[in-house]
């Protein structure tokens, strides 16, 4: 509930002026962007907003860097026609990070996620606060590119391989580094402020969550978020981000979107987390080349699967259609329980192709049942490896967006 | 967005006054229902609002009978003690009900969810307007009672078999009906008008998102919401109902849910959706009653399933167990996917007791791997047959909760 200041004779409280302020204008900003193109009237109607008040908003708006008035198409029409506004791309920026289990990779992007500058660098993260200063190292050389071509930050997002609570201030559960419970938000903070990063709103989170929502605010282009996206993170390992009512469906622990160790097969073949049959031990890097080589490690390269399978070895192709046909079983469960408007299908794995992909669609056709009713359109990450960063930094841009 | 229409200099607009009241009335009920004792001061610190605010809107929900002030114990300290606020459960009423697949269940309750008056009836339904009329009589009859005692009618839910629009308008699918497409809501509230029933708002959803909302709205007494609820209804078929974000949710094609149809092994035995080795070919009675007979139909009675397990036999008890193991991985796959705060079982199936309950629990433990710390409650539904209904009811309650 908005917390509300000013009496009124009628029972209404008209209250905080800055915070309505900030809604009426975040809710301008999603129809400029979600609609470019649009003029101060047509936002006037969308909106339900009057139109000096969308005047007012809107200049803002273009002071503050958010947006800018469209070249008007020259026109043997008389009379002035309305300005078409459209994202400004050239004035803000955001910065995304991801701490990987073996690398640090940093972006630069502008307000539609296009990538401006990424750096990725090999690192052993050791201690919390080591590895926080090694990234906001590459954050701030990042940051000083940025304001020397004369952009704005807008915040730092910053993806970690675990779970972190609902206000992004600490750790929780981190399976490959020893973090679990520490404060991380609040730190990384001070880092930054010393390594010299202007000062901008830093938000930690989920590397699946962050990925997921690397497609929820820059996957549709000019086009209107879905309802609901589940992304599938399809590597070594099996993540999951869900976004559900235009927010990240976090869940009560923190850890909801953990599909990759949702159970494909009761009794199934010992998954690393503890459990039997979950769908990591049948559809990720790890489960193809144990398929292949009969051990659990060395896990075999992506590079290597990909040349097995193109090359038709026929075992590599067995055990990639094998992954396949689970990952079908996978989507459609996702599918049943969650009737998604978007399920995207992310990382190395993809890299397999058509008798990973095409097995799985397949698959997922076959087994909906009566269910074939179902609308969710399968497509595949459109940030590569750059997901989870771009992502952590569509989250800064995202909660700006909510206002 | 919320529609505002009053410009200010500011660039805030103030706007549409009678849908802030609404909402800042509804806060301040929520915090009623949740807090019971409450005083208008309390109110005030909690919800943001001013005093004169509070109190103002705490008038007019006493007038419209939906909160009251409470007895305040005599105690020997000198001075006013500020008046605690209680939910008047004596002068609103809600109309709940329920189309089987064969039968008619109309419940009157109040605001608590506690049932006035029940009436369940065997009716096989043919043509939709028939089954609303029908519908209607029903209601009619409880509108009335509930006019005798003084109560005012808050408005009709009704849970139907089948998925609805987001909007409540029209059936989309509906398995054992043929009412596919139909409009649904209009033609209920003019048979309910003809058929004497006061105006009120009609609430029509989908049989498992209802019994969610039993348990959502209701289940928790005097304690708070909790932030996500999965709600398992478990009989011939499994359907399931989900609370996320204090909200259902529906779904981009309006099946979200349909969890008794995720699939718990490639291949498995067939499920009556069309696919195989869904969650309801392994949990369901349909499931165990095979199991015991071999035969896919008749399906045995719950009593009878309830009596053979009851008695011991080995047969019974072995199938209600395997039952019960794949309902613990189905509730794990909810938990990994999902991470709720709640999982409620609900339907007939809980009658088999520990063979089915607490098997299922301990397969639940047993297969969280490294998920061990999620704090998912397990619970019985409270509401048992009336689940439907008292939650179609609750729909009601709850959208005007939500203003
Ligand atoms: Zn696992
Ligand atoms: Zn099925």
């Amino acid at each position: 509930m908005a917390n509300v200041s000013q009496p009124r004779s009628d029972g209404v409280a008209t209250g905080d002026q800055s915070l309505l302020k900030r809604i009426n204008s975040a809710a301008l900003l999603r129809l400029v962007k979600t609609g470019s193109g649009l003029s101060r009237a047509d936002l006037a109607k969308r909106s339900g907003l009057t139109k000096s008040t969308v005047s007012l908003l809107v200049q803002e708006l273009i002071d503050d860097g958010w947006i800018r008035e469209a070249e008007v198409p020259v026109s043997g029409a008389i009379g002035r026609r309305p300005t078409p506004l459209e994202m400004d791309n050239s004035r803000l920026a955001l910065l995304g990070a991801e701490i990987g289990v073996d690398y640090l990779n940093v972006v630069a992007c502008d307000l539609q996620g296009r990538v401006l500058a990424e750096q990725l660098q090999p690192y052993a993260p050791g201690e919390l606060p080591a590895t926080l200063a090694a990234l906001s190292a590459m954050l701030a050389q990042q940051d000083k590119a940025l304001a020397q071509q004369g952009r704005r930050l807008l915040g730092v997002g910053v993806g970690i391989p675990g779970t972190v609570d609902a206000a992004g201030r600490r750790i929780g559960v981190v399976p490959n580094l020893g973090w679990a419970g520490q404060e991380i938000a609040a730190p990384l903070a001070a880092l930054l402020a010393e390594a010299g990063v202007r000062a901008a709103p830093v938000k930690v989170l989920n590397e699946a969550n962050a990925a997921a929502l690397s497609e929820y605010v820059f996957g549709e282009g000019e086009g209107i978020h879905p309802d609901s996206l589940i992304y599938l993170s399809l590597g070594i390992g099996v993540g999951g981000g869900i976004v559900l009512g235009d927010r990240l469906h976090l869940g009560h622990d923190g850890s909801a979107g953990e599909v990759g160790h949702t159970i494909l097969q009761l009794d199934g073949p010992p998954c690393r987390c503890g459990s039997r049959g979950c769908a990591e031990a049948f559809v990720s890097q790890r489960a193809v080349s144990l398929d292949l080589t009969g051990a659990t490690a060395p896990i075999l390269p992506i590079a290597e699967l990909v040349a097995k399978v193109t090359a038709g070895e026929p075992a590599a192709v067995a055990a990639t259609e094998r992954a396949g046909r689970y990952l079908g079983m996978l989507m459609q469960n996702i599918c049943n329980a969650l009737d998604p408007a978007v399920i995207v299908l992310g990382g190395p794995m993809g890299q397999l192709g058509a008798p990973y992909l095409a097995t799985a669609r397949a698959s997922f056709q076959a087994l909906q049942g009566r269910y074939a009713f179902h609308s969710t359109e399968v497509r595949l990450c459109r940030f590569g490896l750059n997901a989870c960063a771009v992502g952590a930094a569509g989250a800064v841009l995202h909660d700006a967006l909510l206002a």
